[in-house]
């Protein structure tokens, strides 16, 4: 009989679990034998002890199987998964899958909702009118095999562990675990069925790991699992020091991404920071499927964006989804806008908090305080300068839009957007957008 | 309003809680309101993260204050109270606070039960048909003053919120926290309501602390909560390599406690450390209560017992609490005894493991393996050989003493007492029975 509470304090003392003792606590856990109030003692335990590459990993595999795993296997081509730790103004999904699927490396991508001051790529499709973000397995599947890639909402029987761990892990103050963050993000990648995996790890103030040390030893983490679990995982790290691209919210998001996808020049001169992570997360899509080398891979990925056959990608995706591009484009001269004007000293923006400007955004409507809150699809933020710009008093630094059972939240997030911008005499030098990489040897490169 | 998770992750980052935020999460759990899991997540921080002198006697104090505190004020004498940290055959409460209370010291003091291989105070008086253990508040009070000593059975209502986080750790992995150690043995001491608390810490295999420097830091933590708290407290650092006297069980102790008191020239041969041990409690407590220095009060502990006034007080309060003992010793008489022979080598005991010599006399029926468990108050085993005694093969090491029903367990007992038996050629030095004191001061000397 396996025993909970010895269980418990071999991790207390600092020991190695095996892979037996892992499963049998996972399967009480979920069959409800063994209690809250024991598992959060040894969650406590783990954050303080930390475990080994191979607890993590086992622990990973373990909760990818206590549910549903995807079955991938009819779809022939390959199949490759894309996931970001979450930033503000993160719409890569949108335009890096659909490179990588023109390029012939599909995605059957499961996503989550935004929590925190981070968006969450399901809330934002649910901005496209008629768009199913919870089809069942035969349309999903369809749609990939149609359209190169399907963006839906993880189901309940995706990792029920992780889901049950993460809940407790939420009120016991034991959420940032390095290997408990990066097993329950793996074991849900894990379990939906993809061939490779490519981790978008950001880095900075609007990211979940604020420092380059702590994203690099989550992505080193992360990726170990993967390639344990033998499947080719690779890590970028990328800057979330300010927000990506220029618009941040859920309509504006999807919008600013068509806007890419379809080639519109000034979307690209305004957000080449969005353009050169989306590429660099779909060229490594299409390395890491063994289908070109690095350079070559780029070079496809660029094209596929360039000639407008990611846009198709896409479009087609929503269409067999139900949703209605029509309808979404006229929905967005709806609502509210609200221009923030800078009465600061004059000078080059040398720092946007981007987790105070999501939090402006969430104070929109654009996201949930509280879980179940309801959200305003319109609502978020146009960033009019970023990091590097000059600033003069009375310059227009950003648009708030929400829809009108917003406007009384406007003053707060004003005010919320300008201390999130620190202002000096000096250009800072020019931002870096992709660090570099964690293949799959688990080496760390520049790129 | 608290912020149960905000204190979790401060413990679990090492930082130090205000007393306001003890007293919130402690009423807060007491009442319900914070659940299990978070309490138990906040203990294992405890557990590896430590608690400053000040958090332990914070807590300590609002444990202590978590129920009804004993008011003593209507006793006009000196009252001390006497904690052991638990042993096998440790039965100097029954002849320390006797001593005390012929020098005028008095003791109103609350025990438990025995569990694991340890005895409890209130199991061995309730082996003297008729004793009380749960007398009302006036009945006790009355017994305190008119014998000088009684002593019952804690209640429920006695810091219940230690009960509360005590079954809470019994269940987690996090019993073994020096400060939550230190916290519960003294808030239910401080809601004790004695003027001063003499500690014995015992140190040895049979002991809770196997080590001196864990029994000192023991030692060093109660000491600190209870002068911090305002109450002279020191700690006797005692052994517990050897079972305490010559007999371990319930009828049994009493017992060798009563021939002690009487004077009776065999048994005071026979156990001398027990002798010893319990004039340097009894001493301790005089000391400690201002009425003598601590060569004086040595010696007027010495004479307390020696003139017989210390058997009187014993004898006085049992029979206030309704215990016959005259009914007592005549059931001595009964149950089965069976001799343990030596069959090993020949030469000088160097250790007899003092848990499995416990372990033993619970298996013959003197204590529980499972709370609820009833007890065979006859049960129990003379120590005819104890460490630095010779033994030749075909010696009588031991007796085994237990009821009718607790004859099929004889064999497993006798070979687990065998077991914890060691023996060499070479003559171990002499044990030292008391190691040295913690003072009021927090100073360790020897004795």
């Amino acid at each position: 009989m396996f025993g909970m509470t010895d269980f418990i304090a071999a991790k207390r003392d600092g020991r190695e679990h095996s892979r037996e003792e892992l499963a049998a606590f996972i399967g009480g856990y979920v069959r409800g034998e063994i209690p809250d109030y024991q598992a959060s003692a040894w969650l406590m335990a783990v954050y303080l002890r930390g475990m080994t590459d191979r607890e993590t990993t086992d622990l990973t595999l373990i909760m990818a199987d206590s549910g549903e795993r995807y079955d991938l296997s009819a779809i022939e081509h390959l199949k490759a998964d894309k996931h970001s730790t979450g930033g503000v103004g993160d719409k890569t999904t949108f335009i890096a899958l659909p490179c990588a699927a023109a390029c012939g490396v599909y995605s059957a991508k499961l996503s989550g909702r935004g929590l925190g001051h981070t968006g969450g790529t399901i809330d934002k499709l649910e901005a496209i009118p008629g768009y199913n973000t919870e089809p069942d397995f035969e349309r999903f599947a369809d749609t990939v095999r149609r359209a190169g890639m399907c963006v839906a909402s993880a189901t309940a029987s995706l990792a029920p562990a992780d889901k049950l761990l993460y809940a407790l892990r939420d009120v016991t103050a034991t959420v940032g675990s390095l290997p408990l963050i990066a097993s329950s993000i793996m074991s849900k990648k894990l379990a939906g069925g993809s061939d490779a995996i490519v981790l978008d790890v950001k880095t900075g103030s609007g990211a979940l790991m604020k420092t380059l040390d702590d994203s690099l030893a989550l992505a080193r983490a992360m990726t170990v699992i993967g390639n344990m679990a033998g499947k080719p995982t690779a890590a970028l790290i990328t800057d979330m020091n300010d927000p990506l691209g220029r618009f941040a919210g859920n309509a504006p998001e999807v919008s600013e991404a068509l806007d890419i996808l379809r080639g519109d020049r000034g979307a690209l001169e305004a957000a080449p920071d969005l353009r050169e992570v989306s590429l660099a997360l779909a060229a490594k899509m299409v390395e890491l499927s063994g289908i070109a080398d690095g350079n070559s891979a780029s070079r496809m990925a660029r094209e596929a964006l360039d000639s407008g056959r990611a846009y198709e990608v896409f479009e087609k995706m929503i269409t067999l989804q139900g949703g209605r591009l029509d309808e979404f484009e006229a929905s967005l001269a709806g609502g509210i806008s609200r221009r923030v004007i800078w009465n600061g000293a004059e000078g080059y923006v040398v720092s946007v908090d981007t987790e105070t400007a999501g939090n402006a955004c969430v104070a929109l409507g654009a996201g949930r305080r509280r879980k179940g809150d309801s959200i305003d699809p319109l609502a978020g933020i146009e960033f009019l300068r970023k990091t590097g710009e000059y600033v003069k008093r009375g310059d227009v630094i950003a648009r708030l839009i929400c829809s009108e059972y917003g406007r009384e939240r406007l003053p707060y997030a004003e005010e919320l957007l300008i201390s999130a911008y620190t202002v000096a005499e000096e250009k800072p030098s020019p931002r870096k957008m992709v660090y570099g990489c964690i293949g799959t040897d688990g080496e760390f490169r520049e790129i």
